[in-house]
């Protein structure tokens, strides 16, 4: 069986965002354990992971060095992270496996995703990035980036376009029947988008729960896992009324995202992810914990998505 | 048949070593073309490169920033720099592809290249990188690294191992003999030491050549093609009595290296690498320019290593 993992950001740096390198490793390691069980059991797996704390921490160091260097462009320190990230996830899992004598191989794939030039995202960039700037900071920011006012300063502000398709997936698929793991898509994918018969880097982030939902259906994968913070999806989340989902099909669904209890940047981008795995041909996606992805695989908790 | 092609510097940056990032598109477009000649005829290509400029950017970056973070280790960098130099790789060539109307898939892999912790190396790190330090700011980075004076102040100072065997040497066969072309081992490799059943990092970094010459063997490859910035290898280059070297036995060279015709740090771990290559089952190795690749190849230029 093939199967997506998306891990959340906490994956990786657990619930501190400013985790140094060390700390990484230590989160990551957490991770790979969780991870092992699905290979020891046969799974062939993708696994894809988001960047923002990572992408942060370069904007900074280029923020404090803009007097001599000029800044790289967003899709640049896209490569960055997935090169970094993916190290870390290769190495930790690789380390895990030799533990317990799992013999698979394990790899890192620099992925580009294509998106839309035109997407209405680009007309309006909403995503802050990045650390605070001052006034004074921002001012210079704007020659460069779309900047917006938020508490305690201003920020870099992307674009958010949807995925269109993944330029590496052949590849990626070809790999995981050769039955190696296959890190990709980091950060939602280096973005880019097609000027005549080239492709060109683009300053975007796409949501990675986006990026792995086409990622997933372009392999061919029956499983998405989208492993989060929570066990389970619930409607009215963190009111008196709160209840677990713990199977639905997409049409219920899409009715209570329609109602509003998913909110976007967070549970929302992961509900709409899993609606669209499934309408275009996935089996089940499957929404829970990092520590209880196996149990999840399994059937024994987690959100269970399916037609 | 299949070849490893061994990026210099010069086919990333071009002459300038603070290139920026248009500049390393613009220099790599130009490799591209050289590239897929060879891609075009048919062969079945790994490209290695180095990364120099690119992990002394981030180290002047790290510097610059020392004050809100803790500097990524060396290791971590060289993940850091697979990823964004794989990247542009990766984009150029594609873009060269569609132009030439050839298929063939293209991907980065984030390598690890396995070094003995008990290299004689370790024992006194003597390779310069990254920018100048002021006395108080080496004694900062004293700390994580081992600093060395310099003509006006300190410099990071490295140990270059040399590399054992390559961890994903088996995926990349796998990739190329599906038609795949990888860019791996990138700057030398990431660097890592068996402790007990595991891998970890460690600051350091593999010459690119060497690593390049590890992954030929490694893959069978029946080529090691080196790219540089002069189209032949010389004896007592830049002298009245300067001789070009067309074909040459490993013996003969062997006798030449010796006798010190090849400076370390430039032409010498080139053709160290080439007689290594040679006595581990490879072909022929090459040493030529960029330009000149295809030219090379296919015999009628550069300087062509035998048993």
């Amino acid at each position: 069986m093939k199967a997506i993992v998306a891990l959340g950001g906490n994956a990786l740096t657990g619930k501190d965002r400013k985790a140094d390198i060390k700390k990484q490793f230590e989160e990551t390691k957490n991770t790979a354990k969780s991870i092992a069980k699905m290979v020891k059991n046969g799974w062939h797996i993708a696994i894809t992971h988001g960047n923002a704390p990572q992408i942060g921490a370069l904007l900074l160091q280029q923020k404090t060095a803009i007097n001599y260097f000029s800044p790289m462009p967003m899709h640049v320190l896209g490569a960055l992270t997935q090169g970094q990230i993916g190290y870390i996830i290769q190495q930790c899992l690789l380390n895990e496996f030799k533990r317990q004598g799992i013999r698979r191989e394990i790899s890192t794939i620099i992925t580009q995703v294509l998106v839309d030039e035109n997407d209405e995202a680009f007309k309006n960039p909403t995503k802050p990035i990045g650390p605070l700037y001052s006034d004074e900071e921002a001012r210079k920011m704007k020659e460069k980036y779309v900047m917006g006012r938020v508490e305690g300063g201003w920020r870099i502000l992307v674009a958010s376009p949807k995925p269109l398709s993944i330029v590496e997936s052949n590849i990626i698929k070809k790999m995981i029947e050769e039955n190696i793991i296959v890190i990709a898509g980091g950060g939602g994918g280096i973005p880019v988008v097609k000027k005549g018969n080239e492709i060109h880097g683009v300053d975007a982030v796409i949501d990675k729960d986006f990026a792995s939902q086409k990622l997933a259906n372009e392999i061919g994968a029956e499983i998405l896992l989208i492993l989060t913070d929570v066990e389970y999806v619930c409607l009215n989340y963190g009111k008196e009324n709160e209840q677990l989902i713990n199977d639905i099909g997409i049409d219920e669904l899409e009715k209570y995202y329609k109602e509003g209890h998913f909110p976007p940047g967070s549970m929302g981008p992961k509900i709409e992810a899993s609606i669209n795995f499934i309408k275009n041909g996935g089996k089940e996606a499957i929404i829970t914990s990092i520590e209880k992805a196996w149990d999840a695989l399994e059937g024994r908790t987690g959100t269970h998505i399916h037609e």
